[in-house]
């Protein structure tokens, strides 16, 4: 028997200051390849043959070379060394295009040619608020350009420094944990701090910080492991497990930032009724306001041995999608990780969770739960022990009302398993040309049906594409529906008129630009016309106080300054 | 036996357009008298006697005599009537002071004494949307201030129209259900219904909207049935079951504004990640940035057969409060009615809610909780019926803990029937110079101690004064703490002078300024110190665009146009 061919997938870590060391997704020295499965529905899905799988192209090997030289004037670059430090800067290409780098397809594509775009003039590591005061003040004074890099992990060009300026880099040394207090239950941060090392030091409680607990942050977004705290709460983002313990915007108590009015800090109170808040107004604000320099979070206490874990098979996305919604407005409390996925994206999880093959598989298909309409579902609930208990014997009845089978928890070990790990999964992709991106949207239970078919057939409009949907963060009101999408491409100019298509069509469709992505430079120019100009106008008010010389991630973050024409 | 006395509190209704018409709490021919126990216990406190119960003074009898002419020239009346038609307004004396009056103690003391302060020139009833959007766009123009009246119920100043002109009554006809959508469990309301009709409508949709399911609104302040859906909102209320269903605050949807900017409707999502919210923004604004003329809010199922009852008493206010804490931590979910009485409140409680003279009471005292150390909590839950099984579970477990004794659901029946009455008494104890007030606030659990013993010892620093506290709304974080005092005088500067100090306190002592009441013109004077001037720049900011010419409730709503030396 003939061995079949499989992609010489790369594992070498990318070359030191290489373009591939930039745009690489995750721990240099890790990787995760599609498996066998995923390989075949690929060939299949876009028409490609083995030999479509022998050369790799553009993968970014090549040393960073910036083009564009740093147009700070020599005399900032000494007085900005004067505040922070000589040794925490640097102008080298390397540095300068690293941290200006997210992790949006396009930026990869940019990368991959080794054109790097948007580059900051000046990074900076700043080593305290002081310094970020000093900062802001003098790039005010003299209109430099001020952006923040967090993880580095934003798909929505948040960070790309459009105009140039300095990029503050805040994990280098603003990544501690300040304080923790047992009796309030919160845990103040610097925002650089990244999740695993926040989540490591709040789990180790005991040890790391003489708690008398162990604690939980709850929040586990994809891009856990390479996001910061800061980025979380200035981006509007939401965890794996958001439907239990809330969107990072639950989760603030109180956050401390220095922008060019003012420097403040939000009172610490678990309510209040003083007006408008001014610890919600700056959520989300994606530094356009100002630098958030410290954030006091709600933590929960930690107790895995409580967790029960539940998965089931649906006949239809239509009865899977109202038991999601009975179980949403069940009042017996919320599954932690909540997830359904389409048809589509239930044919890939199959492989993917390690069920295809398996006896479960043989049921499956031996009940009558047909490939392309049965619909996969995943559970897991946490908290006090008779309270996980409880949710899964309802989430159980629920979903059995609606026709579905129980098929253990395993596949929720197998998803937990690759939870952070999937991305790491479009080096070895776009090594042979195919993209695979997403997109995602809040939307209400009524506006769902509308909103998963009509962002469907705009994706499925474009011939040789997988489009897989699932719903991950639940609220009793809705909840919001992921779109990924897998096609080949090569061109930067037709895979960005496409996803600009992709958000078109989820804001024609009724569904929010964005669930927890935030909305920095990339799905800036929909915002007027999606939210409209008199609520524009109060973000324009907002900038204008905090920002009047528009020194703060200029350059269409959230559409602030975009003129007219830009915009969709 | 010689027959005890007892005051002849007053059971006549006001009379027809008289002031106390305006300044009795709730319905004109209902009445709840302090009972036997609770007069006994003010003579004692307050060192008075029978005779002091004798005569009533200024009872308000007389006919509201406006002698403040209205200052709007006939011009503009005529092109407002022209607006919304002249059967919608009103310029004599008794409907102007009746529409500028809310229900704070020293309106209550004007009144009394016929001598109105603050009124608005005109009173209109606006139809529609379109009726204000016209309104607010003609007042812009003519600088003509606009206030707006929702339930009547405001405790902070916040309808007192301080700069005269127009005052809208919500409640003459916006006062509707517009409809219903259960897939979502979201009610869409016009601002001026009140919280009777509105939860009454929800209990009954399946008769009244042709629902499938009974449903609660799951807000219901004290004021709960003088009090509007719209000043829920704008002045960020808190309900008694707010522990379990959140606050005012976490249950609205969307809502629509029209400001002197622009009129706008905030998007219909569960969680988006597009910026700042507007729809977070405009909350708590208080009639200063427009006027919320439809909102749209959160329901829940409507289960009260799954409600579990439960009341303990405990050793120490320090016990009461750890086990509060464990139970707001604990993540079994939270009750919905949620009190921990201080040992002041609970030697009250126990008389008013029917302890006092039982079997119960007998116990307490037998097992050896001491009068003035001892503290009552009461609780129930509410949700799925195996989930408020398991809240009333664990909660006993913690309280047990914590030395506490069950004392069976009694009392919290007892409390739910005054639940919405009490207010009825401070008319009759105000006949005999007793005046009854409270103010609340926000606090973390590791501030608490301080805030209840600072604000304790300033409320005692005055001799014969009542102060009795309680927590009624709990989170993870920390509490609220309400606190009531009683005390004589007719003085309505005497009054005053120390009510602000109670003010004072809260914020010397670190508590929030407000937790439901909102912050009105009252509070104000205190804001900007509590939140700082940078935070108070932004509110200004706010206002600056919604409202350039300052026509929206101005004269001091939320401190936003105070001068500096009103400042405290």
């Amino acid at each position: 028997m003939k061995s079949e061919f499989f992609p010489d997938w790369t594992e070498q870590p990318p070359g030191e200051k290489s373009y591939r060391s930039i745009f690489k997704w995750g721990a240099m020295d890790s990787f995760k390849h599609p498996n066998v499965r995923l390989f075949k529905m690929m060939k299949e899905k876009f028409r490609l043959t083995d030999s479509d799988f022998l050369k790799k192209r553009m993968e970014g090997n090549e040393t960073v070379l910036c083009r564009k030289k740093s147009r700070i004037p020599r005399r900032h670059i000494d007085r900005i060394c004067s505040i922070v430090g000589r040794e925490n800067t640097a102008v080298d290409d390397y540095s300068r295009v690293r941290y200006s780098y997210g992790k949006t397809i396009e930026e990869a594509m940019e990368l991959r040619k080794g054109v790097p775009g948007n580059v900051a003039d000046l990074v900076v590591h700043p080593r305290n608020k002081d310094d970020i005061k000093k900062l802001v003040k003098y790039c005010g004074e003299n209109r430099i350009p001020v952006c923040v890099y967090g993880g580095g992990s934003s798909v929505t060009l948040g960070l790309s420094p459009s105009k140039g300026g300095i990029m503050l880099v805040m994990g280098t040394h603003m990544n501690k944990i300040i304080s923790l207090n047992e009796r309030n239950q919160t845990v103040t941060v610097q925002p650089g701090m990244m999740g695993p090392g926040f989540e490591d030091a709040l789990n180790n409680a005991p040890e790391r910080l003489g708690a008398n607990r162990r604690y939980t942050c709850g929040h586990f977004p994809q891009s856990f492991e390479y996001s910061s705290v800061g980025g979380w709460v200035v981006t509007l983002g939401s965890g794996q497990t958001s439907s239990y313990y809330g969107d990072a915007y639950d989760l603030v108590v109180s956050q401390e930032y220095v922008t060019p009015a003012a420097t403040f800090k939000t009172l610490e109170y678990p309510a209040t009724a003083t007006g408008p808040k001014l610890n919600d107004i700056m959520k989300g604000s994606e530094g356009s306001f100002g630098v958030l320099v410290e954030v006091t979070m709600k933590i929960f206490r930690h107790m895995p041995e409580n967790r029960r874990s539940f998965a089931f098979v649906f006949p239809s996305w239509e009865a899977t999608v109202d038991a999601a919604r009975e179980i949403s407005q069940g009042e017996f409390g919320s599954p932690s990780v909540f997830r359904m996925s389409d048809p589509e994206e239930t044919d890939i999880a199959l492989k993917l969770y390690g069920i295809e093959g398996t006896i479960i598989d043989s049921l499956i298909s031996l009940k009558g739960y047909k490939p392309m309409e049965r619909c996969l579902f995943l559970g897991q609930s946490e908290g006090e022990k008779n309270f996980t208990a409880n949710v899964k014997k309802q989430v159980k009845k629920i979903c059995k009302k609606h026709g579905a089978m129980y098929i253990t928890g395993l596949p929720v070990k197998n998803w937990e398993h690759g939870r952070f790990t999937d991305p790491y999964m479009r080096e070895d992709l776009q090594d042979f040309g195919i993209v695979i991106d997403t997109l995602e949207s809040g939307v209400t239970w009524d506006g769902l049906m509308k909103l998963h078919e009509g962002v469907r057939k705009y994706i499925k409009s474009r011939p040789d594409i997988v489009c897989m949907t699932h719903g991950s963060h639940f609220y009793p009101q809705g909840t919001n529906l992921y779109f990924i999408f897998i096609f080949k491409t090569d061109s930067i100019k037709e895979y960005r008129k496409f996803q600009r298509g992709v958000i078109a069509a989820i804001s024609k469709n009724g569904g929010s630009l964005s669930h927890h992505h935030g909305v920095g430079k990339m799905i800036a120019p929909f915002l007027e016309d999606h939210i409209g100009s008199a609520q524009m106008d109060v973000l324009r008010a907002l900038k204008r106080h905090f920002d009047p010389k528009n020194i703060m991630n200029p350059g269409g973050q959230l559409g602030l300054d975009l003129p007219r024409k830009r915009k969709k």
